[in-house]
């Protein structure tokens, strides 16, 4: 059993809060500052150029990405970091594209991130041969696959409700019916027990600076199935993903495996960072993880129930169906988050009207829960939002 | 006059040796560590999600982007950070064969660093349109342009050689034929007299983690003319190339300017180093830094004739058609730089038989251009290299 008391005592916490957005923004785990430094002091500044090889920072994106690997259920090798999720999703729409030439649908949904749909936007126009990006209400999903599906390309959870995909099942739709199965993790890794590898994914896609605490804008990952990892062309075909990159030919030859998902120069400071976060995990078992995220979920949602707050639940009641989060619909949502947060309750806000927070069990437990129910309560009862301090419309929050 | 005696004592040198690798990669600015320590403890730390706005993650590409475009003549606003200098090729030439859709030559030379040609070939795959990537000698691009030239894509200074392309000729010579041009200023930015804007380029995008000193694997830019800045099409459309990212919308719709080469989360901790690392060029002109670097480089070129060491001059003997490099062939190349970095003297080797010497002046003065000539001149004499400890192949030194 995790002593989740512990787990906590590995993150820098901002004082006097209940830090409720890690499914955004990942907190510092404390293992990073040194590490870092040790990084920035002792490799760089000493070995500097002799840090790619003696420092072992070629080889960062394999070694990390094996980490990466057994929290979601991937084999080992099977997954390598870098750049960010928007051109992960590129690569592996690219490659499972081209593994399904005759046909042009790609299939997703309207819970999807934005940038999927985006990212997969300027791939058909570039590609120019009549793909459609058919996006259908997350629902409608295992109905819309059918022959013309090239690819199915999901996020596992959707970040504004929770709603979580099926992953298994609707994998093993796409695959009954020809078409390729890419599945974004975003908010799922370092949060629930991912098993990509039962699931049966072709490619898996995420990024690292929510659930998995690696820094604002922390390298992304892509797993690509064993099956197609020696036959995809990258669209991407960066030196680092080539056979030799230190030949420097004039042509490009993909690496062996996962490997020619590789791009540019990998980020060394940026890996840095995630690597030690990720020692927050190490030992940490995913199912038990979800199970706790899932216990306290529910604590939220019984005592918002309990205290008959006018909120209306986003997420799936049943907690089995959610992600690591819980959401609400509130008109007055937006200026009712900031009017949380001011008290010390940091959640977000997507629009129109959703109160987002995140369940991380590493660093968040049952005070946390309740004092946000609490909170809210004294919120909603007493209007708060309605001080105009609390209307300003903020980019992020 | 800047005082380079004060520049050197900004950086954090490993004891002993005269780094001639910075444009392999630089070495550590001291103000780094400490910067990067507050952005860790004081943003991530305490302002966690608040960061993005409170702390200016979301504006640091822009921010960062302009103090670039100082560097490399480019106007305010007109240069974006993030990604990697391989997929800003990407993004660049994918915008420049869509602003030039009736051709179909990218022309480039053999000297060009390897990635820009791989990802060329990867694009022209993805399009799958009939676009060739030609490829003709440096001396031969002038000629090579003609009306079937749809973007001619170089790197101004070759990273073997040295050797300097006339970038604002070659421009001019590209526009006269109808064809864009894509700079790539990998080993110009930081080192070099670039003006973008007085030669016209279409497009420059660079790395900087050589002569810009941004640490191992620091993000990339991007500058688009600002005539072409509002016309792009972006091919990779994330989602802060978004016109509003955080209104979610379902549909890409590209920023104003040159943000629509932003695509995904900004690397913040890469960006804070890079940040800091910048700050060595405040008050730095560039014209006299490149005047520097080619009284330095003459001195080693003239200490190694004047030695009558063995080595065959590969870089251009005009200091003027050199980048901020000298470079030699020498048959044992690679185990006689093996020796000369075991005795301080750190340059690299490129196949089949360079000796390259990168020439930064900022950190780099008489003293370190005259060990390297002595310890050259020791080297070959004793003939070095024929210990067997040096004839190793190591992938990058």
């Amino acid at each position: 059993m995790t002593d989740f008391a512990a787990t906590r005592r590995l993150f820098d916490l901002p004082e006097g809060i209940a830090y409720l957005d890690g499914n955004s923004l990942g907190p510092l785990p404390k293992a990073v500052p040194a590490r870092l430094e040790q990084t920035l002091r002792a490799e760089w500044g000493r070995l500097a150029i002799g840090g790619w090889n003696r420092a072992g920072w070629m080889e960062a994106p394999a070694r990390i990405g094996d980490r990466i690997a057994r929290l979601i259920g991937a084999p080992p090798g099977s997954v390598t970091m870098g750049d960010t999720l928007s051109v992960k999703v590129y690569q592996a729409l690219a490659a499972a594209l081209d593994l399904n030439p005759d046909r042009r649908v790609i299939l997703s949904d309207t819970g999807n991130f934005p940038t999927d749909l985006y990212m997969a936007e300027g791939l058909i126009r570039s590609l120019g041969r009549g793909h459609e990006l058919r996006l259908v209400a997350p629902e409608a999903v295992a109905e819309a696959i059918d022959e013309t599906t090239a690819v199915l390309m999901l996020t596992e959870v959707d970040y504004r409700t929770g709603r979580r995909h099926d992953m298994a099942a609707l994998t093993a739709r796409a695959h009954e019916a020809g078409a390729l199965a890419i599945w974004d993790l975003a908010h799922s890794a370092g949060a629930l027990a991912v098993d990509v590898a039962a699931a049966g994914a072709d490619f898996a896609v995420g990024c690292t600076y929510k659930f998995l605490n690696g820094g604002p804008g922390a390298p992304a990952f892509i797993h690509v199935a064993p099956a197609h990892a020696d036959t995809v062309r990258p669209a991407l075909s960066g030196w680092l993903g080539h056979e030799a990159p230190f030949a420097f030919d004039l042509d490009y030859r993909p690496a062996a495996g996962v490997d020619r998902m590789r791009v540019g120069t990998p980020p060394v400071l940026a890996l840095t960072a995630l690597d030690a976060a990720l020692d927050v995990f190490d030992g940490i078992d995913m199912a038990e993880l979800e199970a706790r995220s899932r216990t306290l979920s529910e604590r939220f949602r019984k005592g918002v129930e309990a205290r008959g707050l006018p909120l209306v639940l986003a997420s799936p009641a049943d907690p089995a169906a959610r992600g690591s989060q819980i959401s609400f619909r509130f008109p007055e949502g937006y200026a009712a988050m900031q009017a949380l947060i001011a008290r010390g309750v940091v959640g977000d806000f997507r629009a129109p009207d959703i109160m987002r927070f995140g369940i991380t069990p590493l660093y968040v437990g049952e005070a946390e829960i309740d004092a946000a129910v609490e909170t809210l309560d004294a919120v909603l009862t007493d209007r708060l939002w309605d001080d105009p301090a609390f209307r300003t419309r903020a980019a992020v929050t």
